[in-house]
């Protein structure tokens, strides 16, 4: 899978998501990839990038949409419920989500 | 420092800028530092958030900003001009820069 999102011109949506995870990990890892992969099949999904830092347990997932409608629907999908659900519960102490619309976008090098 | 930026209510403006190191890191951790510190004296920063990998070399900064004003005079200030230059030079394989304007924010947890 590419590192970075290979998005379309402007403009689209994005979702930041920063995170700091709890101590806990039980299934995290499993579930983290399925939501990567059920997020990709859904309609209006364009790209996804993440960095986590082991040390700090702090991460930013941002993926990108085609529409609001596609995020709201994403949102309200059931399994992501449910992991959205373990993720207060579980998984994170603290996290943080800003939607916001890309206006512009620029970069030097060859996406890898 | 904080790991999470403290924005306030939306509308505000972010730039996501998601890069690939190279392998020459000569005099980036002291530009990175530097860079931070001279975006925070911006007039419209809010605050950052960041995450990077140190296995993949894979990272995401996002900058939190009052204004598109804002964002165009950090982008052009000279010593950030300077450090544009060698990321492209030396220390970026690539990179991409979104600008997007938040428009709705949640979380869940105390910010630390």
């Amino acid at each position: 899978m590419s590192l970075f999102a290979n998005t379309p011109a402007p403009p689209y949506y994005s979702v930041i998501f920063s995170s700091l995870r709890s101590g806990s990990s039980d299934g995290y890892d499993d579930a983290a990839q399925r939501m990567l992969q059920l997020a990709a099949d859904q309609p209006g999904f364009l790209g996804v990038e993440s960095a986590h830092e082991v040390s700090s347990g702090f991460g930013i997932t941002v993926s990108y949409w085609n529409s609001l409608e596609a995020i709201q629907r994403w949102r309200e999908d059931s399994e992501h419920q449910t992991a959205q659900k373990k993720g207060q519960t579980q998984w994170y102490d603290t996290y943080r989500v800003r939607v916001a619309r890309v206006e512009r976008s620029y970069g030097f090098g060859e996406a890898q």
